[in-house]
């Protein structure tokens, strides 16, 4: 058992559930005890945490990104979306190999770690290897291999199949298996009926991105006479449990269709602002009813995994752009990176602190000059925290980072290695 | 002399001047060597800063905060602006003592150099006080006390000519006072004609507010039928050297003034994106001609003064509000909150790193996971580091942080007195 002992705790259960000074007890994968006050005697811990001075959160749960990107990060700035994709980044990535991709997704697991992310949704590719990656980090990851109908369109379905048998609740049940085809502009119908019929099979859920930017929603309507949305609804889509990237271009009827059918959404709102994109109609969604979770996107389009600016980005550019202070206030942001994320990824168990959840905690240390004075914690949280302040991380019960040193991952080495990599990739272009 | 080798230096000239590996010479307060290459040998140097896997740029220059604010940083988040002002802001200030000033331009200053800024422009109140701590700390700052029309408009005469001799040129030449007229709205033309006066006669610039809100544009509109920019110049104001804070609502004609008067601006991104006060017309500004700096705003409507955070944000934005990714490149960014800063403040001798320029220097540490793979410094820079990135901060050839431990603030200090602050202040509202 595990005793983190005067804390300030915020479980993310409701804002006035904060306890200004409390202890967590954890036994095993779990959060067994949470309680303001004197923390009882250390000696029957296995470990003591003395957290005077930190606060204690969920884990950031970030719902979409593409981990191994990292290899890509800063490669190609400030170019349009398809001149990035098609003569940078596609290029480069042909390149990747099965133990590129195991680095670069160590890479991005110590930068997870290292500003709090405990839980990650993916789609990339060589996705055994991602899941090596996770396994070693002690990271909690819901996987997909990226579908693409076409050329590779049958080994995509080989490849995710051979990923749910090898993968789906192993870890410590840290991983979980979803299928990816990819967006409904490089998915045909077929295909995407295909894919339903298996996660069905499975008992799986589906992560796609949709409705990105204005010339894929354009291109939907113009092949389908349809938005994005609409037509995924009807192909039937959204009869299985689905996590929605991005969603950018939307009506006010593809708003009604996601709620109804509860489909999480994951906002990338950093990573639509650096392509230039667009914002995402959140407020709306938010309204409605609908799960937003936020997600960075890959490293090469945001440029970090830093969730706790991701958030913060996520509240400011919505009040701009809607000229409205008032709206995704500090508290709906933490949760839009707590248990809303939680949520949209359907894993019961994380998202906020109470017992019987799973044990997925970031200690923040507030002895900064940036996090004083101390009116209220979560407005300082969200708005005034550096990733940097995460001292802590626990998932499954399992301390990855205290003092901010990791204790999973070389740092060193997976730095010697992605240079290496990079190295071979540059002198091949 | 100061010698730092075994550094990357991106001295903010131009982009190809960057050195991947070279060392930079300080005598006294100033550069007088940089170059590529192995350092002389360090014997006959009082210290030597070995920055192996760090980059030296220019420090970061705020051109725009209320340093003391940091008191009120996280009181009323959330909250439509004049609301926000007139019910919270300002009650509270009122309360605000000149050593309550003093501790928090103190915390102020402990949070800027922990982020990279050595150079920041403050308007507010109890100036006697900001400068005892920027004197204390070692910062660069262009101060003014913060002017308006009324019952205290003649002491904030007084008080502003009390500043000038005092403290312009100052604490080693690292103080310049301006004049600080808060803004059109709350400074009449007949005021605003004896600052301008004032400002010739003691040969110094002035600093102001201007066009934050829509409701200041209308309301300016409304009382002289012109813009709030054009209402100015025909004032006569812009026949001095202004620095002008935040310029939100221009019209095309008011760009083309600013332009003529060679007025610098301080844009403010996040603080007009969490009051949702608008996104200014920056990219139509550079364009134009005009110098943009950057600028945080006080840590209340920020809510940090993290000024890398500050040039992403900038970035970002511009980005998607005007749907193109190429607006505001990575070194534009950075060379707004340097050189651009440097020349909106009209400080000869800061902004860029060359001999003969004053040394306000930053180290910032690269071995992070989010600053890997290494393809182009200016990016990762501009777009994935982080304030605590920052390992080494120089002003005026003075070491102020080393290893993030700062050198003229004792940081303990400064929290339990800001605390105390804040206990008076809640427990008396």
């Amino acid at each position: 058992m595990i005793l983190i002992k005067d804390v300030s705790i915020l479980p993310m259960t409701a804002p006035e559930d904060f306890i200004a000074k409390g202890y967590i007890i954890i036994d095993g994968a779990r959060i067994v005890e949470i309680s303001e006050g004197q923390a009882p005697d250390g000696n029957r811990f296995r470990q003591v945490i003395n957290a005077g001075g930190m606060v204690a959160m969920p884990g950031l749960i970030n719902t979409h990104t593409h981990a191994a990107m990292t290899l890509l990060r800063g490669y190609a700035d400030d170019l349009p979306l398809m001149e990035w994709l098609q003569q940078k980044i596609w290029p480069m990535e042909e390149k990747l190999t099965a133990e590129d991709c195991y680095w670069g997704t160590m890479l991005a697991a110590a930068e997870m770690i290292k500003s709090g992310t405990t839980c990650f949704a993916d789609m990339y590719f060589h996705m055994d290897q991602v899941a090596a990656a996770v396994e070693k980090s002690g990271l909690r990851a819901c996987l997909c291999q990226g579908m693409i109908d076409g050329p590779n369109g049958e080994a995509a379905f080989t490849r995710s199949q051979q990923l749910f048998s090898d993968w789906h609740g192993q870890a410590q049940g840290r991983i979980n298996v979803m299928l990816g085809p990819h967006a409904p502009h490089t998915c045909s119908p077929q295909y995407l009926k295909r894919v339903i019929n298996l996660s069905e099979q499975l008992g799986i859920g589906i992560h796609i991105h949709i409705a990105e930017t204005q010339g894929e929603y354009e291109d939907i309507f113009k092949q389908y006479g349809k938005s994005p949305v609409s037509h995924l609804q009807e192909v039937g889509l959204f009869a299985r449990p689905v996590l929605a990237a991005h969603c950018v271009f939307l009506n006010d009827d593809d708003i009604g269709i996601l709620a109804q059918h509860s489909v999480g959404v994951a906002h990338n709102p950093e990573s639509n602002m650096k392509l230039a994109s667009g914002i995402a109609r959140v407020p709306e969604m938010l309204e409605a009813g609908i799960t937003v979770g936020l997600g960075t996107d890959g490293a090469s389009s945001n440029n970090n995994l830093d969730m706790i600016q991701e958030l913060r980005s996520c509240s400011f550019l919505h009040k701009v752009n809607r000229k409205d202070p008032q709206l995704i206030p500090a508290y709906q942001a933490l949760e839009m990176a707590t248990v809303n994320g939680a949520h949209a990824l359907r894993w019961e168990g994380i998202g906020t602190l109470k017992p019987g959840m799973l044990a997925d905690i970031i200690l923040v240390d507030f002895e900064k000059p940036h996090l004083y004075p101390r009116y209220q914690t979560e407005g300082l949280l969200a708005y005034s925290a550096l990733a940097s302040d995460v001292d802590t991380v626990l998932v499954n019960g399992k301390v990855l980072m205290q003092g901010r040193q990791l204790t999973t991952i070389d740092e060193k080495e997976v730095f010697r290695q992605v240079e290496q990599i990079v190295n071979r990739l540059i002198s091949s272009i």
